[in-house]
């Protein structure tokens, strides 16, 4: 059984400024929790009896991950879900630095400068993973990505792709060409090459790219739509730009 | 000032059954009420006094829509957002049997069979009415299309595109060549042209397309992931495909 006092520990991690300072939160669910431990960031699952015995839990258990017996009248003081699984983890934070993170010379990185809603930025992380990008990185003007609604919209994917804290200058710094994505930028059907280091930001929905990023860009690359349609989902806009961008080959140095 | 009874019956269309009943719902929100209006869907507006001030809800009620004024207190009674805006309309339900509808000799419709999610549902009209698709079909299967959140997600687009309800096996009389998507199809990048009426049929996460819908396609077709990836987000991937199709020359009859 789970000592009280631990309980009101995992509990503060609902606060952005105690995940901060622990570099440490809590995730639900057993899809993203498998995926925080194979890549080794979880510490600690917790669990309601029924849970413990599903093989899926027991596979977990098995690879030494402590496990501890969460009682069913606590599992609201940990549950963000309306439908808690009952299967909780204390997680290590996966993101790092922009500052000192190793990327490889052929990257694609995608940008997330300024989204603010929690289930978009989830889903873009989820994208980025499942298309072949190198990283994403995340700006301050973005929403927190160990936010709960972003890792569970992530689908394990936080786990499954570097996860880098900056600003864009810093890709800049290191060499990668910016594009933003806008509308009403080139259609991305009309490229025939990509810089071997490609950032790609998007912003913010409906308000688009902060005019400091869009300074830092080469250009503008998007999506024709029809006519009266104002937007794609940012998301949707993001997985059809990587979709067709990496499909291209890479332009010599 | 709007009668308490009228209120009430607003109310009451937080009910599915009612607003099937009656075929009208509440919509919330400026964007998504000033494409109700434009396409001729709004009959009432419902608004807090401060809200009556805005130049775009002038607008609106230039064109004549009647206007009632809503008491901030009862605001709660009709909002389903957290942050209510206090502009609310009464609208007619845009969505038609696909028995009966007409569809151009030349067009791409996409299928939603068995979405649960109303999120992905709403951002899969959205998508559908920004990459030019002709219609989407939603199936019995999936959520009511007039479901709030849904209604939200689709940013307006439930009035630009039209919305059917039937099933698949509608669309295979009406001539259709069906495909539906699915990771381990063929790849979209390896098509070379598109039959003149393609429905793309998209299912639920993580469960994918029913069997029943599976037996009646043409085929598969997808997009390839990342090893260790298991799926996109649904509406991420029918960008995708939509994206890819739209750009293909139509086979010959």
């Amino acid at each position: 059984m789970i000592p009280r006092g631990r309980l009101k520990y995992l509990r503060s991690l609902r606060l952005r400024k105690n995940r901060e300072r622990e570099g440490l939160f809590v995730a639900e669910g057993l899809n993203v929790i498998e995926d925080a431990v194979r890549s080794g960031h979880a510490k600690e699952l917790l669990l309601v009896e029924e849970a413990e015995g599903l093989p899926r839990v027991k596979e977990l258990v098995a690879r030494g991950i402590p496990a501890h017996r969460l009682e069913p009248k606590d599992v609201g003081q940990l549950a963000e879900t309306r439908t808690p699984s009952g299967v909780f983890a204390l997680v290590k934070d996966p993101c790092r630095p922009l500052a000192g993170a190793r990327l490889p010379a052929q990257a694609l990185v995608l940008v997330a400068a300024g989204v603010r809603d929690p289930g978009n930025l989830g889903t873009l992380i989820r994208t980025a993973a499942a298309l072949g990008a190198a990283a994403v990185l995340v700006t301050a003007g973005t929403v927190e990505p160990l936010n709960g609604k972003v890792v569970r919209a992530t689908a394990g994917a936080l786990f499954r792709i570097p996860v880098l804290l900056g600003e864009t200058a810093g890709l800049r710094e290191a060499g990668f060409t910016l594009y933003v994505a806008d509308a009403g930028g080139e259609p991305v059907s009309s490229w025939r090459a990509r810089p071997a280091r490609l950032a790609l930001a998007v912003g913010n929905e409906p308000r688009g790219i902060d005019a400091g990023v869009r300074a830092l860009a080469a250009g503008a690359v998007g999506i024709p739509l029809e006519a009266g349609v104002e937007s794609l989902n940012v998301a949707v806009a993001a997985g059809i730009l990587l979709h067709a961008i990496r499909a291209l080959p890479v332009v010599p140095a």
